[in-house]
């Protein structure tokens, strides 16, 4: 294998041009064979490795600088780049991330994770070569067609137009986010691939000549020189990058990598910013990937030889929190006619697609898209609609401004789905969704819950459609599995601002919020009753005061327990109460500390936060002995 | 005057079309002469007069849905729309908001403030029209050039262009953000507008003609009819907006109110999405206002008659805090040339037009993209530059994300600063920087920190720049006058971390953070030494633990004071710290309460708060008693 003899991108540049085939070669087979094992993001790795070879090749990294955008397609630049032999080990506890990190690698100029960024850091990056001088140096963001929906890359785009600076963007255009890609920019780049723009012109243009009615055979011929001429100047004018300010350069074939090599030196030679569009297919050499690119996106373990997926040898009995919201979301709305269902770009990642598939016309995915999902629910609930926004906590970050300004504020009854709320496991500190309890909870108007279990979700999405409930409600959720085998239980109202108490005790109360309650509720089960008392939350806000009233008057020792940051949220909210009502009791907060969590199990890491079983029956054991 | 009878749309669609210029005319000298008296956003509103009166008198308001982005234009709409006699209490305290409210009439039917938004929520409305079933019912969006460059706006354009629904964009074209409008973007609008597309086009057409030698005036005549024709085709397929999927209308004269209606008309006939470009001028019809748009945006008091500005009579002795920013700016980069300034379209808000004028080159206006401003400076700062990231507290809302996920996780180091963070005053419940302190607490890495007065705010300016500071830093002030006539104190570093006593007391403690401590000392003065104590954190985080210690282990009875939400920010750290350590004392917290706070004076909307002096003076007075 080529590949055992590179282990940094100065190796690779050693390389003749035509070794280049089959190091791409050695990096899709060892990417196939590792994923087999390791899984990881499949799909979008494979389609770029060409691309990435090509860019080693040509670019100086890590002197140029070199981002991924959202990074899942960073695989084969992290075996190129001196993480050959860590590589199994990715998205693992203690080792390499799944995503580029500026503080794993040198050569990995800036961390992604979250989409569309990369035109905004590189274009940093550039202006800063320019200041400095640099002429030479390069800033190359690769960026895919689904990101390039994302509003912040349209920002970059808008500002790099007016910059001389090195910024090249690579579009890998595959015509897919985990999701096929759906939207205006994504028909014009399919159009612009198949120069459907420039035959439509052309066909108008013999329309028009024909309609004249004087073609004689030498007119044809001149027709014929002004339609060549006319091609390559329209393919460069009326292009939508160029129309930016950036020149375009492309459509190529992105897995050609001699080509690839050649196009990239010749670009190197052109200053000002600049766009190559490539074609690439995801999942590219493994055939069933390439045939189903949403479920081969993150396939998990599958036999490396045949390509079959394997299936979990003990499969979990209760279902995906995310299938309980896809299922039941249907379930209300083939009951009541105003529910829609609105997604930025993960229908598959958030189970909407249980509803698209019957009702298509009732649900939208909008593209990566956070900011415009939440202003466009608003607009619909402006309407008498009540829109169910599903967005992963993580990715709620970008759309916060539009949850206070565009829905809070006007009271408008949204119900946002908060999936993968809390620790999310392997994709790590660019996923976790550790903040939203808290960074919530200032909001006015927001009725913020977590249910405990299966039932709980369903209940408080049943509950936020109802006629009389006012304004927006968040309802969060983790990743991973439930807890319940019969989880279909009939629809039942939970009040609201009401939690309950799950467990009576005397010693000690812990209070939960969420589905990590059911960790509290083991430990609990360890410790001879009636010694902890045990009480669900349900909501964050508002808080169930009278609740609080009873357990303040009864305890002296209270635990509070949440999957999210231990600043800001429900154990923050109790000391509050605390504070206001004058009462005196010795709170112990659990939840995430105030530090970025890296990736592992979720086991590992609520161990790591100091919130597994074992730190809460630990905790629960120390505050008796007090 | 033809206005005097005019209330609503009703009234204004029984004109005849041949009144309207006359119309427009009532209601320009309306609104400069009320604005005279009663400040607004005047530029944007005189420039859109024609268009609020041609799409009145066309659409069928309030069935047909008309959103205006950002809403500083509305202006000519509030007349028009019921509140003719309430416009001139518009922005203060008890009257009519100067942005659209869906709460204020039923012809607000979205209401705005931060941009961008407009065809989002658009776009909704078109949907949930189309659901309905409603053929005949518009939904439009007025959006500027400038709103056009933030994300949310481009989101929402890719997402319109895939559904069949009745969505009407009119581009409002005046080549202004709040100041000159910078981009790409722009750049192609202007293109477009002097058709230097296809001028150049047809340049290259003959140039190629010109080579081929062979032109006969028969071929001439040929030639010019095929050149025609391209034309309109060009015009339409180059376009970028016909590019994502939107059939593309103008540039029409946004001035001519008939030729308005004739357009509109036209064009409600046409279904699916659509955009008419208008050209405008900011500030259209007063002399001054159009000769120099960015003062008159919101030019405050002027004479009606002469368009004269008035000077304030008596002019604050102090220095608006953001001109403290913008001078002090300018100091730091003059010494360290690694520091470079950054602003979404806020440079004359900002103050950083103070540092552009010496300095061009070093300071960058990305245009309304808070979250590229933010991942743009993260660029800079992997490489080494100290960007200064200047965006109002609210706007700051639409980068949370930029900020915990490509600046805070990577420990970078931008300082962040947030002018109009708290109270702001008349611009009302979408502006005030109500939630910054707590939104930012839960954020790992994050220092942050709100000056007193000056001369703090430019040591902690100075301290963000040393080479031993550490990520990212957010310095936090309000909006407006500072304290201090001599402000230009020498720099001095401020230990990150650590407050202050201001004052020795002896039975209660009052901690403060930010400018808002200036209040707490006018309370304090009115009670004899040495009752209370003055604390001023400087720090919300790291929040000074060694201080509370002091604190907590003197004083039994304990104040916070902050110009933001009372959950979250300074009051909540100061109980966390009380419970963690196990302290007892009584904790009242002043701030912002759990609802949105509508527009008035600031003094006028502390009072509400219950945190002017007065209501800080009764608090102390009521804790003595107890």
């Amino acid at each position: 294998m080529i590949l055992d003899k590179i282990n940094t991108p100065e190796d690779l540049r050693q390389l003749p041009e035509d070794s280049l085939i089959q190091l791409c070669a050695d990096i899709r087979q060892k990417i196939i064979e590792d994923c087999a094992e390791n899984p990881g993001h499949l799909g979008a790795s494979l389609g770029v490795i060409e691309l990435t070879v090509a860019l080693h090749y040509v670019l100086n990294t890590p002197y140029d600088n070199l981002i991924w955008d959202v990074g899942h397609q960073s695989y084969a630049h992290k075996i190129l780049t001196g993480r050959k032999d860590q590589f199994k080990m990715k998205r693992q506890f203690g080792g390499i991330s799944g995503f580029p990190k500026m503080s794993e690698s040198k050569y990995d100029s800036f961390g992604t994770g979250h989409s569309s960024t990369s035109i905004s850091a590189a274009l940093g990056m550039a202006i800063a070569a320019k200041i400095n001088g640099e002429t030479d140096r390069q800033s190359v963001a690769v960026i895919g067609d689904g990101s390039m929906t994302g509003g912040l890359a349209f920002e970059a785009l808008n500002n790099a137009g007016v910059h001389n600076s090195n910024l090249l963007v690579i579009l890998n255009d595959n015509n897919m986010a985990i999701d096929p890609n759906i939207g205006g920019l994504n028909d014009y780049l399919l159009d612009v691939t198949t120069s459907k723009t420039y035959n439509k012109l052309k066909e108008d243009v013999w329309h028009i000549l024909g309609k004249l009615n004087r073609i004689s055979p030498g007119m044809r011929s001149f027709i014929q020189n002004v339609d060549n001429s006319l091609k390559s100047l329209l393919l460069k004018r009326s292009n939508l990058f160029e129309a930016m300010g950036l020149r375009y350069f492309g459509p190529v074939d992105g897995h050609d990598v001699n080509h690839l090599v050649k196009i990239l030196r010749d670009m190197k030679k052109i200053n000002g910013p600049k766009l190559l569009h490539c074609i690439t297919v995801k999942g590219k050499g493994l055939k069933q990937a390439e045939a189903d690119q949403t479920t081969w996106h993150a396939p998990g373990k599958y036999n490396k030889d045949t390509g079959e997926l394997i299936k979990e040898q003990n499969p979990s009995p209760t279902p995906k929190f995310q299938d309980v919201f896809g299922y039941t979301l249907l379930e209300l709305a083939r009951a009541n006619d105003k529910i829609l269902g609105i997604t930025p770009a993960m229908p598959t990642g958030c189970s909407l697609n249980i509803m698209m598939k019957e009702m298509p016309e009732r649900c939208f995915d909008v593209g990566i898209a956070e900011q415009h999902a939440v202003t466009f629910s608003a607009g619909l609930a402006a309407k008498g609609f009540i829109p169910y926004c599903n967005i992963y906590s993580s990715f709620m970050q970008r759309a916060y401004d539009q949850v206070i300004h565009d829905t809070a504020l006007q009271n408008l009854q949204v119900v946002f789905c908060l999936d993968r709320g809390g620790i999310v496991g392997a994709d790590g500190a660019t996923h976790h969704g550790a903040y939203d309890l808290a960074y919530f909870r200032c909001i006015p108007n927001l009725t913020i819950s977590a249910p405990l279990n299966e039932e709980e979700l369903r209940n408080l999405m049943y509950t936020g459609q109802l006629p009389h409930q006012q304004g927006p409600l968040v309802i969060r959720y983790p990743r991973g599995n439930g807890f319940m085998t019969n989880w279909k239980t009939p629809f039942q109202e939970l009040p609201i601002g009401k939690g309950r108490c799950m467990i009576e005790g005397e010693e000690i109360a812990l209070l939960s919020i969420g589905a990590i309650g059911n960790l509290a509720q083991k430990a609990i089960a360890r410790i001879p009753r009636p010694t902890i008392g045990w009480y669900d939350m349900r909501f964050l806000k508002p808080i169930d005061e009278e609740l609080l009233h009873t357990i303040f008057s009864k305890f002296k020792k209270i635990i509070t327990l949440e999957d999210g940051t231990i600043i800001g949220g429900l154990g923050s909210a109790v000391i509050e109460f605390m504070n206001k009502y004058h009462y005196n009791a010795q709170v112990s907060r659990l939840g995430i500390p105030d530090k970025f969590i890296e990736h592992g199990s979720q086991q590992q890491l609520y161990k790591l936060c100091g919130y597994d079983e074992e730190a809460i029956y630990n905790q629960i054991c120390s505050l008796l002995k007090e």
